[in-house]
Formats: structure tokens, sequence, C-alpha cells
């Protein structure tokens, strides 16, 4: 099914150099921090020494779950589609901060449980009416699977065909944290305590039922499909414990990396997706600029697994691209470093001993 | 000398409102982390539900000091006047990014040991050229001091009178960060060692030596004054071990306090300046916006002291302002959240049970 993806690593050749210039800016060695490392990241992506971010492009996508059936998140399911018309209508958080930065903002419907009038900002890719309960059968069949990581597919190919240069994700699904954190123990093998969190902000006691239904709801996929997780494919486990914004997700990061572009991965979910998209190519993290480190015990130990070290660190829990839009001006500040910043020579200023 | 500064905490009356707006914005409660608190302090500080820092400068105080005459920098003094240089010519990092984000910028001389032309962007208040070697002598008269404290106060002014909403704060000033660690034991009492960093970059036999310079300053104030450091006032610690560009930066920071402003504090060396402008009237802590946490051992113990978290984490070592403007939008994102974001009400979604 994954076939279309052979993603290459950036060539390093233009490595050297790029340091070099780094080294020669009109600062102490190093002094820039983690900007010196996404600048170095964004010239090896684009191959480079003067990278270019100044056409980003925010793409949420959102879908239902059947899971929530069992009581999983704090909000009911009709908030799904409420905020994408809140997205719509320029209320939500990534939408004011989508504008403060001048950044395009799209919304992508691949599985919302409700019927949404056409929008100029709305990508009309519904899959389903929401996936199915994974904890009593598969979450979604073989052709659903395809045209979720399709829908993402194309996002990215729009985007990037218009010229955008650097991509956001974001999401909305409410219960999606549930089935990230269950994708995520399919994926690594973390245990189900380990792998679910408070979500929009669960209790205790509402945690340890979301890791009972994620257990169970392994356990059940593993009957089926008379396999250990440990052994199902990329597709097997999207299958059976997906879900369609993050799979649309992983497709548009997959298609991103294909085409050489640079993209933001957000929170917790967003890492999920990129976890998936490393099963199907490895590669694929390698063009992976991480946003935000949230205080999820379960996205901590996924960001050790990715040896990612996120830009932000807000204490956020909204999901919806926001981490990534608030990273955005330091992304474009690692840009302009690199590009505007005087060298020692040009500014005729004397080198440490 | 300091009985021009009584500042008062910012009130509380409009503490409740501001957190019911806050957690009626469209999303989980919390769940803009860290922006909630910013946002809020904002607020309290302006008294009004909508605050706005949309009127932002920067203010880089540049000076020499006596004391890298003891070979407690990696870079020599020529540096400081050519970065600032490299500041008014804009290819600076803080220039740049002041650029990126249309903040205007201005350098104040507050004793830079070289005769500065002038420049549109140049405040010219020099008080000496460069202070004097206090590891043998006093720092600085009482007139000196009177005088750097008095261009800060100025500067503020400037700013708030011409309506500014929000400071920032930089230095420029080779071997400052020695007198900063030099100033901080003499305030809160740790070891030269724990005050002592890499600065720009200093290995470990560097750091040991500035270490010692310091204890040997201390030891030779202490003699000199009679006084054990910690019964010093805030004007015999200055004048023994302070620095032109920090007092003046103390200055500009209990001015802006005492003027109901919000200012944004850098790095280590300008924490030291807040540290100090504390020691004159405790309540300026209240105005102050911690920009970044660096990865020196000196700054995490001072921001424990002063109960700060920092917006960002970016393992910055600049100073000169850098940190502040690059935490600049996410400032500004505390505010449009707050202003601008939709409520429950508003956009018709439903809250969490």
């Amino acid at each position: 099914m994954f076939t279309q993806f052979t993603i290459q690593a950036p060539s390093a050749v233009i490595a050297e150099e790029l340091q070099y210039k780094i080294d020669n800016k009109t600062k102490p060695l190093g002094a820039l921090g983690e900007l010196e490392s996404i600048a170095f990241q964004l010239g090896k992506i684009q191959q480079t020494l003067a990278p270019d971010t100044s056409k980003p492009k925010m793409i949420i996508f959102a879908a239902d779950h059947g899971v929530v059936a069992q009581g999983i998140s704090l909000f009911p399911q009709e908030v799904t589609p409420q905020m994408v018309m809140n997205f719509l209508m320029g209320g939500a958080a990534v939408s004011i901060f989508c504008e403060q930065h001048k950044v395009p903002l799209r919304i992508v419907d691949v599985g919302v449980n409700a019927e949404l009038a056409a929008h100029p900002l709305l990508g009309a890719r519904k899959v389903a009416f929401s996936s199915q309960d994974f904890s009593q059968q598969a979450a979604m069949t073989t052709q659903q699977l395809e045209q979720a990581i399709q829908a993402g597919v194309d996002e990215a190919n729009l985007a990037i065909d218009g010229g955008v240069n650097l991509l956001m994700f974001g999401e909305m699904g409410i219960g999606n944290t549930c089935v990230s954190s269950c994708m995520m123990t399919a994926l690594i093998g973390v245990s189900a305590i380990d792998s679910a969190g408070r979500g929009t902000g669960l209790d205790l006691a509402g945690v340890s039922h979301k890791a009972q239904v994620i257990e169970q709801s392994l356990k059940r996929a593993e009957q089926e499909t008379g396999q250990m997780m440990s052994d199902w494919s990329a597709q097997t486990l999207a299958e059976q414990v997906g879900g369609f914004e993050i799979l649309a997700m992983a497709g548009a990061m997959l298609q991103s990396a294909q085409r050489q572009t640079a993209f933001v991965v957000d929170g917790f979910i967003c890492s999920v997706a990129l976890l998936f998209a490393q099963k199907v190519a490895a590669n694929v993290r390698e063009y992976a600029i991480f946003a935000h480190q949230s205080n999820e015990k379960a996205h901590k130990i996924l960001l050790d697994h990715l040896k990612a070290e996120p830009i932000l660190s807000l204490d956020l829990r909204l999901g919806e691209g926001s981490g990534a839009i608030l990273a955005y001006p330091l992304i474009s500040s690692a840009c302009v470093f690199l590009n505007k910043m005087a060298s020692f020579e040009s500014a005729g200023v004397t080198d440490s001993k």
C-alpha cells in the first residue's frame, strides 16, 4: 500500500558550507543555540545556504472516532464539527495565531461525524462519518485507510504545487488523544498506562479508564488479526486502531518529505502521526521540525524515542496546530539570522581569541 | 539615593474578571499553558481585560568594564564598540530579529570605552569610558552610579511618554557576565563558583579563573567598605562591583514598573539587573516577563531564586536582548488570544462535561 513513498534523506553535501556560514555570524560559536540547529536542518532540506520559510501553510485535519462511545473524552463528539466551524469563522486559537503571523489556514474534513457546509477554507475529503469503535471492531477498512492517506498526500501536493515551503499540521477530533495513545502503544510497545494521558483534562480515574479501553482494544485487534501487535504491518495497525485525521496527517508528512519540504510537528497527536509515518518510511523524520513539548508523560516518552527536541515547552495541551503556529516565528528567525545577520568579516568585528 | 522609586504591586481587583475571560475561551481549561499566565499578568499590570503590547521597544544598554584587564573574557574590549556599530548598522542578531518583528531598536551608550559617532539609533548617555577594574578599586563613584541609574530612568520615560507599552531590555559589554556573576554573589550570597559561568564560551579553566577574580574582588570590596557584603546597601554594592549598563538597565526596569509598564527580561545579565532592582524596590518583580532560560547553571539558580519561569529555553548564550526579542511574538500571542479568540458562548461550542 505504501510503495509510493521512496523518501531520501537530505544530502549532506552542503553541510560543511552551511556550518561555516552559521559559525561566522557575529556571535560567539553556537550562541544562537537551537536556532542554529533549525537553520542547519532547513538549509540541508532545501539544499541551500539561504533557506526560506516565507510561504508557510497550516493544514488542520479533522475527524471523529467511534471509540468515544467508550467515554474516553471530557468533551462530547459534537464538539468536533463545532470546533471546525470555529476554525472556519476565525475564532479558535489556531485561527487567531495564524492571522497574527499571516499564515494561511486550511481545514480538511476527513471524517467529521456531521455534514459540513462548503467554505473557502474547508477541504472536503470525508472518508466516512467517523471511524468505527475500535474497542469492538477494526477502526476502518483498507479502502478507507487508502483514502485517508491519499487525502493527506493530495493536500501536501496542493500546497507545495502552490509554492508553499513550510507545511504545518494540526488536528481536531474529539477522542483522538486516546486513538494516538493506542497507536503509540502498538507502534513502540510502551504500556497503555504510559501512552494514555490527560487529553483535554481527564482526571486520574479518567486516564485509568482510557488505558483500560486501549488495552482491551489492542487485545481485540490481536485476536482478530491473529498477530501480536509488534508483528503488525503499518497497514494492519492503521486499519485496526487508526484515526482518519492522524493517518491523513501521516500521508501529508510523507508526501511533504517525498518532495523535500520541511514540515512542523505540533504536539502529541502529530508526533504519533510522525511515528506512524516513520514506520512507513524512516527518512521522513529528517524533514520534521518539532514545535512543542507538552507536559504529557506520553509525549515526553515519544519525543525521546524520536530523539526530538521541540522548540517550545509552554505547557500547552490544546492540539489543533497551536504549538506549531506559535513556533513559526522562531523557525522564521532561524532563516532570518542565516540570511541577514552580519559575519565577522562583513561587520569588522574581532573574533574570539 | 533610590527614594524616587515607590513601586506599587499591580492591583488584584481585576484578577477574577480576567481569569473568567481566559477560562471561557474555546479551549479546555488551562490549555494555553504559559500564554494564559502571561495574558493574566499583562491584564493585571495594565488593569484591563484587553492588554496591548503592540507598541514595543527594545533598548540595549552598552558599556565597558575595567575588570576585563584580569582576562575574564574570550573577546577583547574593542568588541564592545564594534558590536555597537553592528547593532547600529542592522547586522547583529538582535537587529535582524527586531526588524523581523518590526520592533524599534535603540542602543544607549552608558560607558563604552570609545568615542561613538552620533547615529539616529544611538542614545549618548556615556557616564565614563568604562568602569574601573573592581578587582583593584570600586567600580564607580556615587555620582557615576546616579548617572547610570538616571540614564535608564530617562530612557524608560522617553519610551513610555512616546506610547510604548512593552519595554524589552538587552545589553552589550565585554566582561559583563563576570560583573553580573559578581553582583549576583554579592546580592544573594551564592559562591563565586556557582555564579560564574562560561559567558561567551570560556573553558573550565577560564571559568575557574573568573570565579577567583570575583572572590578577590569581593574580598577587596569588603575590606574597603569595612562591611560584609551581605550588609551592603544597594548603593554600596553597585559602586563597588556594578557595571554601568547593568545599573542603567536596573534603572529602566524600576522606572518601567513605577509607570506600570511591563518589561521583558532577556538572559542572565538582565536577570541580575532585575535582582538588583528588586533590592531597591521588591515590587518591580511583578512587572517583569522572563524571556529565556539559558543553560548557564548560574542563570538557573537565579531564576529559581526569582521564582521565574521564562518563556523560552533555546540554549541561547548571546545576550544583547536576543532572547527577549525572540519571545516577543509569544507575548503578543498572549494578548491576541485574550482579545480575539472566541468564547464558548460566542462560538456556540459545547463546554466540557
